[in-house]
């Protein structure tokens, strides 16, 4: 029975109007530059020039050296609806793990999307209307990025074609009839109506798909159609340069909480909610002089930080984009099917690989069952569903909080709890009937796909 | 694109120390008696003396006529996980509508179970385990009552057994997945576990099943198993009393954002998220002699109170409970299967009934397409997916927004938003495809259920 005087404050929220004004650029703090992706000028593909996808505005913010970029008021307008998220203190998980640590999470579930994506699908969408675009198309891997897509396309008056990996499609029916309620157009991937899904399928008629092949096939769909452009939900700079509005407000929440984070946690499918939550805070490391460590979790089944190398390569399968220079597995590599699709990434994106490569962070990798075991430990503590992505980043809290009980000492550990996994039942069904694979990549899967690299340079 | 000025403040949040300190019991206000229900004094049921179900502590503050009842402690630390619940007001919905009206809605959906049924769950699980009681067992409809059920005895401690209406299990599957993965035992309604399932079975072996069979199991349950009591989650006057909490948040709520409702509006399954909306504005309408309508939704599927009649009856189909006079369609009353599961019990709570046998409220009835359609809107201009239940107040509330755009003058409508539909996708998709049918009860049922009330006293 709950004993009622011991409860603490567990809940920190601000109000609408604490909505933060600006987002945070890191690359104005990193003490080493991160080099621009490599676009091919003239590029001719699928019969037609090449167009820059991005607004210029939009560009330039990715790009910009300025600390501090304010953020559009209808963009503000649209964040009021749902933002500030809660920051919770996991108090009742740390009773269950019997830990001295003190464990907050950011809750960006409360979302209308349900994850963190929507604080960048907002965004573009304003963009791209700016600039007088009429249409987006998309990859997307479990479906929150498309989720999150469609409903900002349909806040600025936008139409939204999502191409969504196919066994995330197959696994998650719940969310691709929520994007098409939305007023999204839906097509699994590798499709039959792409150059490249119609090649994906010719190699492996049986492929589950990869976010790198959707993106191909959303890529095509953009250079062959009029007023429609390309638009991603991780990796790029302005994508996480939007996500930063995270940090921004849990430093916030964490001073009504009176606390300060030991380790900040987030899950890393490229790397826009682990860099949303973290990059904020490695300011406040730099500027402070504080020893806050930042921690990227990724599964075993995609472990590019952990497994890959530092390397050019593409974001698609196809080899359309222009280059970008992160950790990589190779823009060739399919992950295994695991459940935490939006982790089923093949590089990081290039601020979190060049903060890697320079040690700013650090990298775990989990196989599926350990982070299944974790969410669950969550789900029963705290009552809420984590997503299987957000679910990594729990099982990393949680080792965290277990070392703090052997070590004996209290340690503040804050993570990113980017979306919920109500629409994810069928994968917890499966963990708790011990019908889960880990899925860890083999050394060969890497070693194959690695091998496919773009010949420029290595490390 | 959306014009940023003119954009009001459309969240109106409480923090959680403002959770109120307690329930509203409307019984204090009603000029006319409410009659209690009457019980068989040493009835035997499956062999056992049936005793009372409710924990003594609890029932009082079910016929007390004291209109303040505090919240206990424990039941406000777990209440404070979640409370308050935001006030939205549905400007974007205002828009689409093109409507003078002011919407708002009280959002339970951000509860950890996804809608208000944890309001009761929380405080029947404190209260049952401070009396001993170790394990419950409950009938639940569309799923929501034993989600919040499964998560409210995993706080305090008990076992959650629940049996589960046969087509809604087949509908929801990931409604009892999260109920398993909160810790209970689920089973489809009817099963042939209990003599009621067997019973219910052999007269139809392919039943849609009922609220009232479901429930009939598990109070067989509960009589034939040690320290196992039955639980409901509507319907009795405890639990109107303890989702009273709403009403009383969107009161405050209403005060920040400066204005008072013509119409409160919420949908009636037994009654119990209508009752906790509306039954401190009908304290307010009482005390400052207002003109508040009260308006009480239900589908035209199970329609108690506009073709029932006001009669005692069984609230189990096995006719083992007392027997309680209200609005009714007879305990035998199967309606047909609409996704709306919460909805398709047979009878009004008692104190609902007798407030409209009063004339203290309103109701209306909508077949199941017109409440898609509204659900529809309001997903797309407010984002949230509304449940089937909460559809059916979204409806009305429409509605009224369109008379007084015909009227051409404004007026401020209220409505509760008791849940979010995220695991009904399957229902909108029906919807979208054109494949969801009215579902309205054909007068033959009506009758012929009718004909099956227990002789007493009819009106």
């Amino acid at each position: 029975m709950t004993a009622a005087a011991t409860v603490p404050r567990t809940r920190f929220e601000l109000g609408p109007d604490e909505v933060p004004s600006h987002w945070y650029n890191v690359l104005a703090d990193l003490p080493f530059a991160v080099p621009n992706e490599r676009r091919a000028r003239g590029a001719v593909a699928h019969g037609r020039k090449v167009v820059p996808q991005l607004p210029l505005s939009m560009y330039r913010t990715g790009v910009s050296l300025e600390p501090r970029v304010e953020i559009p008021e209808p963009v503000r307008d649209e964040y009021r609806r749902w933002r500030p998220t809660p920051l919770y203190r996991a108090w009742y998980l740390e009773r269950l793990l019997d830990t001295p640590a003190r464990l907050y999470y950011k809750y960006e579930g409360t979302s209308p999307a349900g994850s963190h994506k929507l604080n960048t699908a907002i965004a573009q969408a304003y963009y791209y209307r700016r600039a007088g675009v009429e249409h987006l198309a998309t990859g997307t891997g479990a479906g929150q990025w498309g989720t999150a897509l469609a409903m900002a396309c349909q806040s600025f008056g936008l139409r939204c074609t999502a191409y969504m990996v196919r066994c995330s499609h197959a696994q998650k029916p719940y969310r691709h009839l929520l994007m098409t309620a939305h007023g999204a157009e839906v097509v699994p991937s590798p499709s039959p109506r792409t150059e490249a899904g119609r090649a994906a399928l010719a190699a492996d008629p049986d492929t589950d798909g990869s976010l790198a092949i959707a993106n191909a096939e959303a890529i095509e769909q953009a250079i062959t159609t009029d007023d429609c452009r390309f638009s991603v939900g991780s990796g790029e700079n302005h994508v996480l340069l939007h996500q930063t509005i995270i940090g921004e407000e849990a430093l916030k929440q964490l001073e009504l909480a009176g606390d300060y984070p030991d380790v900040v946690i987030g899950a890393v499918g490229a790397g826009s909610n682990f860099a949303g939550l973290a990059f904020p805070f490695y300011r406040e490391k730099v500027r402070r002089e504080l020893a806050t460590r930042l921690v990227a979790v990724e599964p075993a089944a995609c472990p590019k930080l952990t497994r890959g190398v530092y390397a050019w390569d593409y974001s698609d399968f196809s080899g359309i984009t222009p280059m970008a220079k992160s950790y990589t597995l190779g823009h060739r590599f399919v992950s295994a099917g695991i459940h935490a699709g939006g982790l089923r990434y093949h590089a990081a994106a290039p601020i979190v690989g060049a903060m890697y490569h320079h040690g700013a962070i650090e990298a775990v990798a989990y196989p599926q069952r350990a982070v299944f075991e974790a969410g669950l430990q969550f789900l029963r503590s705290e009552k809420i569903v984590p997503a299987p992505e957000s679910a990594h980043a729990i099982r990393c809290a949680v080792d965290e909080a277990l070392l703090a009980r052997e070590a004996g000492t209290p340690k503040v550990i804050l993570f990113n709890l980017s979306g919920h996994g109500l629409l994810d039942m069928a994968a917890y069904e499966q963990y708790l009937a011990g019908r889960l694979a880990d899925c860890t990549a083999t050394d060969e899967q890497v070693r194959r796909s690695l091998a496919e690299l773009p010949v420029l340079e290595h490390g």
